[in-house]
């Protein structure tokens, strides 16, 4: 037995459709839904389940054909960049799986999904086919609304699927990953050029942190503005670092912390970190947690 | 099926005692043990084993019998304060157990202990059975050196057993209570007195935080000093205010922290607590960790 996580992204915020997906997974046995998550400023859908492999294929699938059929990317808004219904899909190997395998999920879901609904996918992260296309920045050049005129460029057919995007669903990118934390720091103002500038500052490619990516976005609920973040390698670079880099350039502008959220579940390898940089404990693991101690000794934890 | 938690300390850092206590437990069907540690400097060993109420005491009896007969009081030096060599017995509710049922399995305990082995057994916390005998700091008065004295002073004899003390195994102190946590806090200095100064601050009969017990220590291993702390309730002072009360502290002294660790596992709550302070994060929750979210959708989550 080998357990599989997936983590797809939806561009929807309807209540509605949430709820059809999220009912397409659950009615697939031996399927976890640990998590669910949207809202309306990034008009976004990320769920995460897990399970064995080939029961979250048939899961991902029967998912997927619900979001193509109920989601419009013509009348779709939304500050997160996207380019398809069911924007990207990636497979995570959780415990007694490997990358290897979660790579021929992800080809199997691709050409599947092709085939069966005719939208375009591209192969990203560990899927990759090209080294381009690792980067999900790459492949979302010119989002949705550019997505015809790009696909015709050399070099930047599709991996499997019509080299035009689906009318209403646009393209979507498969991939194999590790886990990755989306955290998102609020801040105590409405100034989107602090976000934006604080985001600069811890973005990869502008400078800042190498496994991050960061946008700065407004946040209608609150009134006030976040920094948006992907840390896409949590082992390499642990949220403390990130935490801290932001509150030190937050200071330079006077504009305080005001809380901050993940967007999906957390490793508990994350947790673990913060214990020992915080509390200063060096050699703390998950063995030195007394449920997680306990679970294994009865041999009943999942990774 | 309940789970209970137990956590005996024992006087002795001899590696044959040791590994003799450990087979004790280990040689029960039914019983994990989770964790032990034990050094010089307080010359002490903790373990934390767990299994169904019944087991773990069955376990308990065998492990103290072996401490009875393998260590002599008499000869015991460390820097934690004891009056026995099974110094302290506490029962902790685990799933499916409450602090009634483990106040149960205390006395059922402690009667037997005090029976077969003739140690006169003080019941304490949850267990007690008058207001004062709720606190350790109270049965242990005057240590193993001044027990006999101690004992025969009124109202203090003790709740099973002969009225002085066995004369190589002292007595023992027998409980039932919440998780705890056992927290020190290493120093960059050798002198004691900022130790002891700091602990001060920290304790919670010296104007300190009200559930925290703290000493100030001397480790031969490191050459430097320790803050040692019991936090009762974590739930109630989580581990960051403890952390940065000793970091404010010690700043007045100029003396760095160098480092931290616990002595037995720590409740997963705890690390809950740190994302919540130190990440701002305010609602977070077990269920955010993908692999506790996991075990329990599995229905494999302990408690």
């Amino acid at each position: 037995m080998g357990l599989v996580c997936c983590t797809p992204n939806f561009s929807t915020s309807d209540p509605e459709v949430v709820e059809a997906i999220l009912e397409a997974l659950r009615s697939v046995e031996g399927v976890f839904v640990l998590d669910h998550t949207y809202d309306e400023h990034y008009n976004r859908l990320v769920v995460v389940f897990a399970g064995e492999g080939e029961v979250v294929l048939e899961a991902m699938l029967k998912a997927a054909k619900v979001a193509v059929e109920r989601i419009d990317m013509r009348y779709h808004r939304g500050q997160h960049p996207r380019i398809g219904a069911v924007d990207v899909v990636p497979f995570v190997p959780l415990a007694g799986t490997d990358m290897e395998y979660c790579v021929e999920l992800a080809r199997e879901f691709g050409r599947r999904f092709a085939e069966e609904c005719g939208v375009p996918v591209y192969f990203y992260a560990e899927a990759a086919t090209r080294p381009e296309r690792r980067s999900l920045d790459w492949i979302r050049e010119g989002e949705f609304e550019k997505l015809e005129e790009m696909m015709a460029k050399p070099g930047r057919e599709p991996d499997f699927g019509p080299r035009k995007p689906h009318s209403t669903a646009g393209a979507t990118a498969v991939g194999a990953r590790k886990p990755i934390i989306n955290f998102n720091v609020n801040l105590g103002t409405s100034d989107l050029r602090v976000a934006r500038k604080i985001a600069k500052a811890l973005h990869s490619e502008k400078g800042g942190l190498s496994d991050v990516k960061a946008i700065g976005v407004y946040v209608p609920r609150t009134g006030n503005v976040q920094v948006g973040m992907v840390i896409s390698s949590p082992d390499r670079t642990p949220l403390y670092r990130v935490m801290e880099l932001v509150r030190l350039e937050a200071k330079r502008f006077g504009v305080p912390v005001v809380g901050a959220e993940f967007c999906g579940p957390v490793p508990l390898k994350a947790l673990i970190d913060l214990v020992r940089y915080y509390l200063q404990v060096e050699d703390f693991d998950e063995d030195d947690i007394i449920e997680v101690a306990l679970a294994k000794a009865m041999g009943r934890w999942p990774s």
